[in-house]
């Protein structure tokens, strides 16, 4: 497979904590080669995500496991919706099974809500975006699930642009000056984004030649405002804080461009997926 | 600290997809030796886990941070409680915060949800254990967040005890054969589980010699019989199968002695915990 | 090859200590295409155990290496017999040599030495175990080796079974408590074994409620009035300590279940095992 | 501590494969506070080695506990005597004891025998050294341990020295073509050995011009005439093959130089040290 | 100290390659407790990089080793200038001595070439930036070494910014389609920069909406007519291809705002650095 | 591949720094299936190394990427000259591509300078070695590549040699000592070196019988009476200090044998290759 370097560790890592030891039950009762075929479906209504990872997760625990998936990353499927196919020692195919599954639940679960956040704006022109509020080691793997779910993704890391908060401008003495700082030494192919938390600071902002406004936790009536003005200036716009689906169209509808939502990784839940192993025909 | 092999390595990794590339913005506008007091509260009520990794987490960003908790695991806190000062360069801080934050947050939900099963059965003399669906990458992690929630602990790998299931059964060739083939062959301080169905499979195992039933997906009234069943013969009971806080007392109610919940980490969402960095007094 | 996590680490260790820096003898003399054969074979009586491991090394250092095994963990044989043939390259094959049979031949040497203490309490009923006793890094493998030997495990690892000791007995208050405090923390599906040096001890353990006594450096009279009270109580009897082939079966005939045997590992030598390369046919 | 880069690896292997998914028996019996004190002590006669890597597991495994050493490797130590005092928290100090007794005992094993093999030849002016038959992730630490006990070191690696053996002699088309080859590429800080296993290939060998020769599997009396020979051509000697306790002075007495003994690794057994804990004083 | 992943994992390989087999020589001749003083100094001209990695690989070697610095990043020294202290034990010092110098001569040679070219510019308000033309394995610490020299950083890897190249274009099927992809997948606060090679390009590329422009190999006319239209269409200019010392002043006087040097990087030499080590006073 | 423990962890390395967070800009435009061909080539005379790791990035990166090569690692190509093809997926090429080239072209660039060097003292008997002043991490790539230009290697690390210095000797108590210290500990296969700078330090050193001498910074005049005196004690002479393409012509027809350069790694600066990639015909 391909190499997908902090991937590639979490998996081992993974399968580290659960197959280190050994696994008792299956030495005493499968025979070694007895060949099965697996068969990995929906349970659930979900958008799938993650199939990747697992058959990295397959491929890492016995690369004599193959692996047909029969759906895509953000395909949308319904209970009983067949996944994939994986054939190979049973012994191998039961060693893989809970750690595949628990990529696969996880990561779906993801797409799932994020899909729900994508609806739920459709029509308003606005985007939604993750954060950086992810399972620390899994924020490449999330951020690929965002993605499958139709949203878009804000920065990778710490090192993926330039967002100035609160403590940002304090130690810099003004956003004026921590734009200004950040600009002559930030690399030239990152944007620069400030959160603002009310109108002033927006102002303050505007004034100081930014790209980018991150419009926190302010009111749709007076985010509405805020777009505005930011627009009328031609920098692009963001709201973020407290978004839900039961208020995420009226953010939407204030005319904010991106919408940057921690619940789509922070609040997902595991879809459910299971995968039955029976012996190969 | 104290070495925590897995746990040191999720860390590492989780530092690494955030902090690798450097933190442009923080390396623009806050001075190399300024001096911050972060204070970590929380921001709705939650029962606290994670306390430790996120010590290591600050302790791994700049050993040069000291935090002091304020409370400890397994604490019910309720919003705005302080749980820990942490001191050190703001800088520092500010590029711990976001890790350090995702562990508590997400551990926390998970001793908070478990929390709800445990007080939802409280009375009835049935134990809340979890379930190998946990995330990938966390498990030791999530099994301590378990216990900070006052449930306990199944099997922490897969060498971690015998559990035989449909297709170990299958392989075997019957539930006899499963269960002699481990106790003949599995570390002796292991106990020997078998999965069941419905009665008949019950009484198969019960034949031949378990330690532990594993009633899965049965009805109230069939748990019941079955959990009475075991019982005079000396054997353990535990049910498991979409265990939901709606559904867990009228388990609990048949006499269980331990209920598996896969939802204690594989439907926990992240509570809501926030660190407010300033100038250190 | 399947994974191995631990094992592939050791593997990776222990040809980085050797080829890191080259191999300036075989770069000088051997040409880079030549086809060689390696027959490893027996040069001493011994129980086969370490073929995994063996191929894991040749197939890491030049995954164009394919061996054929000739025999099977447990295997007995005699001087001379064929354990396995190497095809490969002739310069892979000499850089593989000497790690692969590193491994063979200690691991061998456990199986050896296990398979000498089974036989010596042949048809006493007892069964003979391992302890943690282990080479630093090799656990998983050594354990394999006992058991390719013929004997079974103890504890993989601390995390693997409930073993308490004078020091648990004393930081707890008393046999009674330790026992008590470890049922209500410890995962159900570990057992609890209590170490007693004395009938007085083994009193207290028994009216505590044990499921497992490990009867520590008895004498065998005395062990064998242990051994009668605890099963009595329908206690599971293990006795350890000083073990020796010369004084096995003695220990064995007091009736006593289980005889852990630290010998097995830390007393264990090579057996002489030796791999003649030639041109490839 | 310093930095020592495959032991620091083999270290964290170690307290892996014991610690990783914790110690239930001490969690549920040892308060986290309480202070303990650790005896480690001889329980049979030894020559001490390995206190280094002890003390790096005592380390890693919690920095809050101190170490005072009472005796050097090399020492000679009789049953009863004292090695080192462990203080710290008891549960830290439980946790580390088995895989630092483990580290103890089989490198003052090493150590141990390699003293009897240097006693037997005093006097004789030859000198025993190591082979890289070691075990495999241990080459540092065991070839330490050889030192400790009085001998030296042979090549550490594969590339640590030139050994040219008859499968490099075959390759390259005669003992003089292969010297020629490596003369003409090795580093010029590494000497030249050629194996030989009778008086004509050795013969070649000083013709070549050679360093130093190795005789291999030699009788005493024809390995007395090779030396001569050897030493008449001013080339250093070597012995190896077969060497054991009984026929080691015989050899050393037909005034070869340097004696290669397999056995100072690959046949070496732990000796006995053990560590009490107490609460502390 | 502060982690640092990547080049935390650099300086463990570092120091795996020069010390993991040991170094006889000082473990010959130097006693182990004898406390030094090494002075580290320029011994030609420069300006200085690497001071942190330096102090990261001493601290590596030997926590008992204190640096004290004398000049920080970016000073331009003459011969002779203080660079550091290190005091502690000599051998230490020894084994860190090589590495810690062969960092900082190298990352001080890009700072000192860098320097050179930032000054060749100087007046022209033409920016010097680095390229991903780095030592691989040293990203990060070449990217520091080129702002220690004055000039600024283009990505810091593949995912830190959005630039396509001909590549891209034909697999898009143009300019416009290539730029629109970008533009509604990849993280908003990467910008978007079109790598160009005449003006026909060019004018495409403005015409797709860019951000910024890359003009590749372009002869200074031709140059200073695009850095024209460019600024007029108000798009961001940078030159790249074939950028020396000879040429980049008449580069910059085009007016092209960024000029990206392959050269800082991969044509910088390692500046003269020693350390002197002396019995501590 | 062979394993190649230093080199795959610095290949691991640098894919991480490049690729771990993704390639937006290719992930936007090319079509994960679409075929490519990479024409490797040469752009500015050189002499060809590091093939053998530029194979191993492209595997790593992906191992349907097949590589012919064109050319072996010490040919020497001018400029147009075809080094490899590379097939595979576009996507896959050129995530690797960047990684490759900078590999090749640095490893190029050192196998060049020292080629230069080599004809340099061509016909005077002296042979160019290399040093320890080499790119921390990567020490094997890089003496590898010296011998790819024809020169010969050093120590690979500080364990593969014993070479006493002026620290060495200081802390020894004199030459004499220092020698017999190293004698008598250092591994018999090593052969030690002594330091020397001026005709006094010589002279003690041949007395003390030292196998190599190292003249460190003489004037020729001086060199050229050291290299006689040395030579006739039998003595082995190598000449380091300041050695450039200007003057290594002077010291060689001094008649000493070696000539190390540290310019042969920190001051080779990379040669111009690149890669063109074009779909699959």
């Amino acid at each position: 497979m391909r190499t997908d370097p902090l991937v590639d560790r979490l998996v081992a890592l993974a399968l580290e904590e659960d197959l280190a030891l050994g696994d008792p039950t299956t030495e005493a009762t499968v025979p070694a080669g007895l060949a099965g075929l697996g068969r990995i479906a929906a349970k659930a209504p979900l958008v799938l995500a993650g199939t990747e990872v697992a058959l990295r997760v397959f491929h890492a625990v016995d690369p004599a496991i193959e692996v047909e998936l029969q759906a895509d990353d953000g395909a949308s499927l319904g209970p009983g919706a067949l996944i994939g196919l994986a054939r190979g020692p049973v012994d191998s195919l039961l060693r893989a099974e809970r750690t595949a599954l628990n990529f696969l639940q996880r990561l779906s679960g993801v797409a799932t809500l994020t899909r729900r956040f994508v609806e739920a704006v459709e029509g308003t022109g606005a985007t939604i975006v993750d954060t950086r509020k992810t399972t620390p080691g899994w924020r490449v793997l999330e951020k690929r699930a965002v993605r499958a779910g139709g949203a878009r993704n804000h920065r990778m890391s710490l090192g993926s642009g330039v967002l100035i908060k609160d403590n940002h401008v304090d130690a810099a003495g003004g956003v004026a000056r921590a734009i200004a700082a950040a600009r002559s030494t930030a690399p030239h192919l990152l944007a620069i984004e400030v959160e603002v938390r009310d109108l002033d600071e927006l102002d303050e902002a505007l004034g100081a030649g930014v790209q980018l406004v991150l419009l926190d936790n302010l009111t749709p009536d007076v985010l509405r405002v805020a777009v505005q003005r930011a627009h009328a200036a031609g920098v692009l716009t963001e709201a973020s804080g407290g978004v839900r689906l039961e208020n995420v169209r009226a953010i939407a509808e204030t005319g904010v461009r991106l919408i940057s939502v921690g619940a789509l990784t922070h609040s997902a839940t595991a879809v459910d997926i299971h995968m039955k192993v029976a012996p190969a025909p």
